[in-house]
């Protein structure tokens, strides 16, 4: 009979936190597809509160985020890096529509099924690399801001805005 | 001169990994803390939009999850066990105000500072451990659902409303 610890010890330790922090990525990721998918355009080109960000904006914000992590991570080129600078460079512009509702459900899609083939080819032990931000000098001091950490705090920040979109949906 | 890979490997896994989560759980009680010092009343009893949660809910809410945290991850008991029916166990009642927003921020600070205390006396060992939600058997098979994975989820599941909350500061 082994106890907890023991069996624990079995998988490697590094595969078992990778797959905590990836399965809660995937997890929030899938709660803003089902958002996207449920959302209506009137409803998503809502102000989440007056004179707040509208849902189209928020939901530019997660796509650049995320499209920003091929760079970050190291793992490949952005695959829309025009939405750099309208959703992570400038505030909203409610005066002009720079992207469609439809592009953006689009580049969403594409970016997060891309990711998801990047992160399949990743080792546990590539995971816990230091990422692009971060010089390898002070990595060797703090190993902690590894490639993982990276998606931890991009699941919980994604998480927070997803907060917001909710409420634009009745 | 080491690799990255080395360096990482001097420090144990798992004390990185739980600092990891560590930071990042303290890191959103921080902000929430930040909140409910610089929100007034009046902003706190506000919905986050009509027909919605008020924030005195919501942040009532977030102290009753972290309160539950003493028993999921068989630590202690909870400090105010009264916040759970309130809300968790049911939904809002906005005719009725049960426990004070002074209460409410008093709480929450006495349940943080009794969990803060609680985890520096676990090993990080202790940490991948099971929590008291899941069987020895599921555990056995699911290793990831051990207490630092409880913790995870308590994170991004605070960041979530603190997104919701932050609407409400003027």
């Amino acid at each position: 009979m082994q106890t907890q610890l023991e069996k624990t010890n079995d998988a490697t330790e590094k595969e078992i936190f990778v797959k905590m922090i990836l399965d809660a990525w995937n997890a929030q990721n899938e709660r803003v597809d089902k958002f996207l998918a449920e959302v209506s355009d009137d409803e998503l080109k809502t102000e989440i509160a007056t004179g707040k960000n509208s849902g189209v904006y928020l939901a530019g914000h997660l796509a650049a985020v995320n499209d920003n992590l091929f760079e970050i991570l190291g793992i490949g080129e952005n695959l829309y890096p025009e939405l750099k600078e309208v959703f992570l460079g400038n505030p909203e512009n409610k005066e002009k529509e720079t992207v469609s509702i439809d592009e953006l459900k689009k580049y969403w899609g594409e970016i997060n099924a891309e990711l998801s083939k990047k992160f399949s080819e990743l080792s546990p032990a590539e995971w816990f690399e230091k990422h692009a931000s971060v010089s390898a000098e002070d990595f060797a001091k703090e190993p902690h801001r590894n490639r993982l950490n990276v998606l931890l705090s991009r699941t919980i920040h994604q998480s927070y805005h997803l907060g917001q979109l909710n409420i634009l949906k009745k």
